[in-house]
């Protein structure tokens, strides 16, 4: 039995691009029908909780900035409440065999690695600021940044090992891969699409300032709801065809296992490289096909790690660590509004996750606690509990926090990323020319395949 | 209706590695299918013909050299017959603004191009040398080879434009992609794996020393033969699913619309990219999974121009040309054993078949014979027709010759291009550590799945 839904649109993907961009077009009077592979919404943006069964913590996406201007208005059209992630005291900072706590956003360094980061960073910002968000491609300069790494970058214009150290931190931290994995030109792009390097690394004013109460995926849930049974979850959509007929008229076939929705346009908001696993009739041109062969996800598995209470918060510390001993090199205090449990969150990425994610859970876990352990005291050697999630092993996900351009791409296939072809529209969090792998650009993402689609019909 | 097959081994793909992986398997007393998703064998070897229907112009794969022992070998055994690539007379080399003709392996370039030329291959081909094939991120300096692109090295070791020009036609010849594409250890390793600069660009004692008479495809229909019904053609394979049960015994089941073959192992002998669109059950690890994310293929447009007779071979012309104006960089004389008629292969290569892919036909076989018309006179200017392939167009290709590697894949995902995932063994010219990317990689990669499974059980 195949159940068969009539919709004008269909869009593949209930993350936060796809039901952005379905209410835009329901709010437009629009029949819009939203296929979700798993069963839940949300996509990348994700509730867990700990054993408690109460205490949420956020598997994916978490925080918004106070930049990221749709996302904020969202959250206040939804009615949905945000709290500052903790930051009272000081925090840690470990390079080579010094570590020291520190307050404000300049850490203690020696002086010449202070300027050394110091003036990398200016230049990159200043470079950065060439790129034109809607098309990294078109830059004065795009052939020459397109044509080296991230890392070569680094070694030509920083000179001393801690500022290196830093630079390469903040790729982890901010792409989840290593700068050797993207190209200058990618590491560029999204550092001015992100409002560059301060904006990007800051909580406070920066984009990991506020985190919502009850987690990120209300957000999510707020959306789907106000669609009601539009959203169909469960739905592994596995093939879209289009047709045209003579007068302009024409029509998409979503097919999925026992479901089949018709409309006259798709959107597909799911990442990049699930998106050029579907099969597609008639099939995708050479440049959207050999695109989606060249943008892979990053990666990054996110660690919760639970306590009694926060007790770092007693001796003075925020709980945000950087360091350059791995496989941690980024902490975070995760805890609830409440404060109770006290939640550490470390991040594995880049190599680190790569490597960490083939391990058994009890060895990767005992490793991540023992870093904290070194940070924090011998009180963090003794969790409640660990919750973590590797989203190169989910299955309709493949990598986080989202896709990266190794040397070559943007200037070659960049154009391919947001241009529909024919009746099929691309959305998601990539496709996005501000705040681009953000929560704000996969709503931005999504209500812009929805007005092209408007504009279109 | 769903038609069941039973077989020990399920091989996915009728390409060269699927047939040889199939091939040793059965004369190992093996039962064996092989599922296709074309109506033909070969991949990415394939006939065309002339409009006459006569004339055989291949496709694809077309040459094989005197070190590739495992495919001359199977010439033997099978009875085919091969036969020189045309090379009597002068070759053309146009660079810069000069235009020469010339005998031998040395283009008459100004002295300093040549001494600058002649330095980088030698160190070129010496780092090669130190690439251990079976693990190429296991070499001394992998980490430094992999951070920096082809084109980083390029710029960093030659001097002259000339020399850096010929530098990146060899990339652009060999692997079908621009140096910025690929990792400077990608291009040392494909260098090592085919034996050296001047084994991979050579007619003469090189990759392009012989031809088939009949065309490269008859190597696959003699496989093909042997094995008889058991190559299944227009199959489309969706889904493999593989399950363990106690006392290790297991199953493996390939699905394709209509057709479900059980096994106890499979072969997965399609393109990476191709491989990484399938559905796994259960998933595949993170480390495969974003493998196949990372491994795209390259791009060419494979034209064959047709005149009446080869008149440059009057002219003295080898029909052999290089040259820095695109979009033709690479010339061939592709004329079958009787010289009647004569056909000049062109190749579009990297980003100038990114570009006149999407060009219309006409328009960019205009470009392609205007350039013929210019590098061998105005007789090029009217030829009888013109037979081409756009490989990023194939649907069950999707991009030639084969794939390559950016910065930092080979070193972090390299070793699972081969591992296999269970009862999932994996095969292709692209897991072949010797003659990677050509016919004899392509078939000593199936041979070496069938030895693993052969060992397994």
């Amino acid at each position: 039995m195949v159940e068969t839904y009539d919709a004008d649109v269909v869009v593949v993907g209930a993350g936060l691009a796809g039901l952005a961009c379905a209410r835009a077009l329901a709010d437009a009077g629009r029949e819009v029908v939203v296929l979700e592979a798993r069963d839940r919404v949300g996509g990348r943006v994700w509730n867990g909780t700990l054993s408690d069964g109460r205490t949420v913590v956020e598997l994916g996406g978490q925080w918004i900035g106070p930049t990221q201007r749709r996302v904020n208005a969202l959250v206040a059209e939804l009615g949905l409440e945000t709290f500052p992630t903790f930051g009272e005291g000081e925090h840690l900072i470990e390079l080579g065999d010094r570590r020291a706590r520190y307050r404000g956003a300049r850490p203690p360094l020696p002086p010449w690695v202070l300027a050394d980061l110091g003036r990398a960073q200016l230049r990159f910002d200043r470079l950065a600021r060439q790129v034109p968000l809607e098309a990294p491609w078109a830059a004065d300069r795009a052939e020459a940044w397109d044509s080296v790494t991230f890392e070569t970058w680094i070694r030509r214009n920083v000179a001393t090992s801690g500022a290196r150290e830093l630079m390469r931190i903040y790729a982890e931290a901010v792409l989840a891969v290593e700068p050797r994995d993207c190209s200058l030109l990618h590491a560029l792009f999204y550092t001015a699409s992100g409002g560059g390097i301060d904006a990007l690394t800051a909580t406070r004013r920066g984009a990991q300032q506020d985190r919502f109460v009850g987690g990120s995926e209300l957000l999510a849930r707020r959306l789907a709801e106000r669609l009601g049974d539009r959203v169909r979850t469960g739905v592994v959509v596995r093939r879209i065809g289009q047709r045209e007929r003579p007068g302009g008229d024409g029509e998409v076939r979503v097919e999925a296992d026992g479901f089949v929705a018709r409309g006259r346009d798709v959107v597909v908001a799911v990442p990049p490289t699930l998106a050029g696993r579907l099969e597609y009739d008639p099939p995708l041109p050479p440049r959207r096909d050999q695109l989606t062969q060249r943008i892979p996800a990053g990666s990054v598995i996110k660690c919760h790690v639970a306590y009694d209470e926060p007790f770092w918060r007693d001796d003075g510390l925020t709980g945000q660590a950087v360091t350059d001993r791995g496989p941690v090199k980024i902490t975070f205090d995760n805890s609830p509004p409440s404060g109770r449990p006290g939640v550490l969150l470390a991040f594995l990425e880049g190599d680190h996750a790569r490597e960490l994610g083939a391990w058994p859970a009890p060895d990767r876990q005992a490793v991540v606690v023992e870093a904290l352990a070194r940070l924090f005291g011998r009180r963090a050697a003794r969790p409640e509990e660990v919750v973590e999630l590797d989203w190169s092993a989910e299955r309709f996900t493949r990598g986080c926090y989202g896709a990266h351009l190794a040397p070559g791409v943007w200037t070659r296939y960049g154009p391919a990323l947001r241009a529909p072809v024919g009746r099929i529209h691309w959305a998601g969090a990539e496709t996005a020319a501000v705040h681009s792998g953000y929560m704000d650009g996969a709503i931005t993402s999504g209500e812009r395949a929805a007005a092209e689609i408007l504009a279109a019909r």
